[in-house]
């Protein structure tokens, strides 16, 4: 299934033992529909606060609810915060993690002088000028094959910490009635076969201290070459955070 | 002071015995602020889950807080679903709802099979097809000096119910995914020098049942000449409005 939810009152998709997580609510409602205590399964867990626009799930069920009724009857036994838009049947040794092979996260940036009330869980918002181009530059040096150990959290599993990253754009929507031209959203999309413990969260801590002019673009490089996390900066806010796309 | 809320967790904007309203969290936050018990008028209360980009309010206050520092100083103070945007000085005979000379209302169609979760709180989510150009005939009628009498609550206090609209458009922002180019977002703007109790949300429940084809669209006519509620749709759910801008 393809399952969007704002993360906002979750700590985070998977289940942990005394928390509220998205994981829990799916199979509750599975339970619910089914009978059957199944286990789901996602093509990475989300932190606390991080939404999905398209987390991709898979789980094994004997029900005979015919497929294309289960997104509807899913979805009346949800909580309004968590929405299914697509059901299908997959191979029996089909994994929603292990077969992904690019996945897309957006992390969104509201650069006005007042925050907006209507965006507040699902954009950061930064009060001060960010210099646009420099930040672009900064991006720029995460595409391609690279080992990204200064852009991961400690909390990551032992294993290699190589990964590609395909694409990595920056979108700058400018706010029609803002006098400098600075003010607006920013969407950063990247885009790559896998990510580690916080990466996107990281690389967007160091795009922000670069549009604040703390450190130039191509230091990202070097932050990446020297593989020392305490070069890079610091974990951006999980809310601004959300897991775009999952392709197969 | 220019101020915009997320109207989902309040009972409407005024002041009432026993609920949550915005009044009261901007009554409070200006008191902690100042230590001075002020009465704020707004441009108009709105109801519960309505929200507001741009509602005016006023008060008085002998506080010598500079202007140019109220807007921040007052917003640290508020819950994050409050906002001020702009805080100015006001000659003292200045009342917000008096002296408003036009104000427009928004209120927003979620037109998708599936409901988008990001917008829950701010969409009133329709499934099902509807006839735009149909809909769009329907709101050119409101257009003019009329008796809206068929388009207000019965609580609405006894006085006049003329009313002028200046503009009401439609705009249609359709999703690119959409196959069938039906999906997308509704925006109805409606501008007129006042509006009756409940008038917006009923305008747009009669535009409802003409877009799914219970009415067609020179009905509405029909139905502001009978002056009659009962001829009129339902009222629309609160959360797709929006107080949009009131000018002076």
């Amino acid at each position: 299934m393809v399952v969007s939810y704002d993360g906002t009152a979750y700590c985070g998709f998977q289940i942990q033992p005394r928390d509220h997580t998205v994981q829990q609510e799916l199979e509750r409602a599975i339970y619910v529909l089914t009978g059957e205590r199944v286990k789901v399964i996602s093509s990475g867990r989300t932190d606390a606060g991080v939404h999905a626009k398209a987390q991709v799930i898979n789980f094994l069920t004997e029900c005979i609810i015919p497929i294309d009724r289960w997104c509807f009857a899913v979805n009346t036994r949800l909580p309004r915060d968590i929405v299914v838009h697509k059901a299908s049947e997959a191979p029996l040794n089909f994994h929603s993690r292990h077969h992904a092979k690019r996945k897309t996260y957006r992390y969104t940036i509201q650069r006005s002088k007042i925050p907006d009330v209507f965006y507040r869980h699902t954009r950061f918002h930064h009060p001060t000028r960010l210099d646009l181009s420099e930040m672009q530059n900064g991006l720029s040096h995460l595409v391609g094959e690279h080992d990204f150990s200064a852009f991961c959290s400690a909390r990551t599993p032992v294993g290699s910490h190589v990964r590609t990253i395909y694409e990595a754009t920056m979108e700058f929507i400018a706010e029609p009635s803002s006098g400098d031209g600075q003010a607006g959203v920013i969407h950063i999309y990247i885009t790559g076969n896998g990510f580690l413990y916080n990466m996107v969260r990281i690389i967007v801590g160091t795009l922000l201290q670069i549009g604040q002019g703390k450190r130039s673009g191509v230091e990202m490089n070097q932050i990446l070459l020297s593989g020392d996390r305490n070069k890079a900066g610091p974990t951006a806010m999980a809310h601004g955070l959300t897991l775009w796309e999952v392709s197969y």
